[in-house]
C-alpha cells in the first residue's frame, strides 16, 4: 500500500544566472535577460511528496502538518525574501538555476525524512516553468 | 503506444480522523483538529488515469465518456454530499484519511477498467494536499 | 488613486443547509443533498478585498501582512476544521448557505477595517460555485 | 543528478473524431458530438518535459528558452488556429483523439532532443481531460 | 444584503471569425489567424453571476442547482460541441468573436432569471482572454 | 452593448520595499522582510482590462492581438527581467508596492488605450495576493 503525499508550499526570491569564472560577454550569451547584474526574482511554487507505506495505525504516509512544518523551517524560512547569490550558502559557488535549486530543497529535506521514503521535489520558477528531482 | 488518460471528478464530504479503540486524548494528540467529533470537510477533487495501448481502431486508450460515467457511478454517487465516517461501509472500520480515501477509491474502481490497463488516482483533499495511489 | 488589494485564505468545515422549523420532506425537497443530516463539508476558498486611497508614505492602501493576520484572526480561527451548524454561533439560526457565510465574514472583518474603506469578500465554495458580498 | 524539466505551451484548433472507413451511425455510435461533421475545437493545452542530467558547466538540462523555441516552431507553428483533420498532414490518416495527437506531437519533437534526454508530452484537450505519452 | 452568485461552466466549439461581405484579403487582414475557412476553435469557459436579494427563507439568492441547470439547458447543449459558424441561429449574420458570443449567452439567460436580479455573462476564449457583459 | 475584454500577461522582476528617506529601523519596522537590501522578487502576472462598445463591423471592443502586443511594448519589454528599485525609472522615487506598480502600469497603457474606453489593471505579486487599479 504505497502512496506518495503531497504538500504545496512557497517562496519569494531574487536571483542572478551567471558564472563567475566566464566573462560578462559569455554570461549574457548563455544567460540572456537571467544574467541581470541587479537580479531579477520569482515566486518559487513547490510540491514536495514523500512516498511510502501508508501506518495502518494512522491511516498516514506522513503526516501532513509535520511535512508541512518541515517544508516551513527548512525551505521557507531559509530561502523566503532572500537574494539565493548572495544570502544563501549553496548559491555562492553554485549557480542558482530551477534544476540546481530543486536539488538544493531535496538535499536539505532527505536527512529529515524517514530513510524507507522516496523523496520528490517539483519547483515551478513561474507558472510555466518547472522542473523535478526525485534523486 | 502506451498512453497513459487522465480525466477530473469531484466530490463533498464530511470526515472525522480517529480511532475508536483510542482514547480522546490520544486521538486529538495525532489528529489534532481533524479530530473534531462534530466533523468538519472537504472539496475533494480527483485525477483518475488508465495506461494503456491506444486501440488502433479508435484512437482511444479508453473512452474518456466511458471513464466520466464509471467515475460519476462508482465514487461520485458513492461518496458525494457524505459523510464519510457514518455513511460509507468502508471507513466504519478504517480512518478516512486521504491516503485511506485513495486507496478504496482504486479499489472501487480496479474491477471496473481492463486488467492490461494500469489504474491511478490522485486525491486531492484541499488544493494544497493531495496523495497518489497506483496498486 | 484608490486601489482595491485583496489577499486569499481558506479554511475547511463540514455543514447542512435546513431550517429547523421545516419539516424533513420540505428541507430535503429544497435543500436537496445539501441537507444531509449527518452533514458533509467544503474546502472554503476567500478572496477578502480593501479598496481605498493608497497611503502616499508606505505605498500601502492596507499592509498585506496585517490583513493576512486579520483573516487569520477572525475568520480562519473561527471556522477552520469547524462544524458551521453546531459549534458555530451565528449559524446556530442562520442557514449556513454560501451566502450567509460570505455577510457572516463580511459582519466579522468590517469592524477592524478602516472605515474610509470598502471590504469586499467572495467565497469559494467549491471552485465552481463562489459568491460576492460588499456590505 | 537527473533533473526534468517541464515547460507549458499551447494551441487552438478544430478537430471532429471519426474514422473515413466507418459508416456515419457507427462514427456516431462511437464517437458521439465529437463527431460532428461541422467540426468542434479545442484549447489544447500542453506540457513538455525534458529528462536528463543537469549540465554543470550551465546548471541547465535544457535551456527552457532553446526549449520554448522548439515548441513554438515545431508544434504551436504547426497546429495552432488549424482544422487537425483537414490541414495536418499526420491527421489526413490519423483519428485526431488527444492520444494520437499526444504521440504526434511527441514524434516531432523526438528528432530536436537530445538523444540522451527522456521526453513526455502532457496533452490537455480540456480543463479536465488530459494524456500522457512518454514514447 | 444583495449578494452576487457566481457558477461555472464550460463547452467546446469550433468557429471562424470573417464578414461574409468582406473580401477574403480584408478579413485576413482583420482577423488573421482566425479567418482560416476551415474553422479553429476553443473550450468555452463560462462565470454566471446573478445578483440579488438573498431570501431570508432558504439563505439563497438563487439555488445554485437551479442555475446549473438553467446554464446547461440553454448554453450547453445550445453550443457543446458545435460549429458556431453553421450551426448556431444567432452567429449566421453575426461574427463570433468572445464579445458577440457573451452577448448572445446572456440574451438566452436573462429571460430565465428573476427581472430583480442582474446577470453576468464572463466568457473565457482561452486562459489567457475573456470577456465580461452584464447587459 | 459595453463589454470588458481582459488579457492575461507576465513578467518577473526583482524588488525592495523601502524609503530612502527612512531610517533602516523604520524601513524594517515598517517594510519587513520585503525591505531586505539585497532585493527579492516576484512573478508578476497581470490582467489588463480595456471596457468599450462592441465595434458593429468587427465584432470586437479592441483587438487581442493588438491589445496583447501593446502590453507586451509597454509593459513587458519594459519590466521583465529588471530590478524595479534600480532600472525602472518611476521606482526611483517611488516605493514599488504592488499598488504603485499597478499604478504605473496603468498610466503606461492609459495614452495608448482609445479615450471613449476604461482601463482597468489586476497585478499579482504572488498567487494569494493582487491588487485593482482602475484609474
Amino acid at each position: 500500500m504505497k502512496v506518495k503525499v503531497s504538500r504545496k508550499a512557497h517562496f519569494n526570491a531574487a536571483h542572478r544566472l551567471y558564472r563567475k569564472d566566464w566573462e560578462d560577454t559569455k554570461n549574457t550569451e548563455v544567460f540572456g535577460k537571467c544574467n541581470n547584474p541587479n537580479f531579477h526574482g520569482h515566486n518559487y511554487e513547490m510540491i514536495v511528496s514523500v512516498t511510502g507505506e501508508i501506518d495502518p495505525e494512522t491511516g498516514f504516509v506522513m503526516d501532513m502538518k509535520v511535512l508541512k512544518d518541515l517544508i516551513k523551517e527548512e525551505i521557507e524560512d531559509y530561502l523566503d525574501h532572500k537574494n539565493l547569490n548572495i544570502e544563501v550558502e549553496e548559491f555562492k559557488t553554485l549557480n542558482p538555476t530551477a534544476e540546481n535549486i530543486a536539488v538544493v530543497i531535496w538535499k536539505r529535506l532527505r536527512p529529515n525524512v524517514q530513510d524507507t521514503h522516496e523523496l520528490e521535489v517539483v519547483l515551478f520558477e513561474t507558472p510555466r516553468n518547472y522542473v523535478t528531482f526525485s534523486g
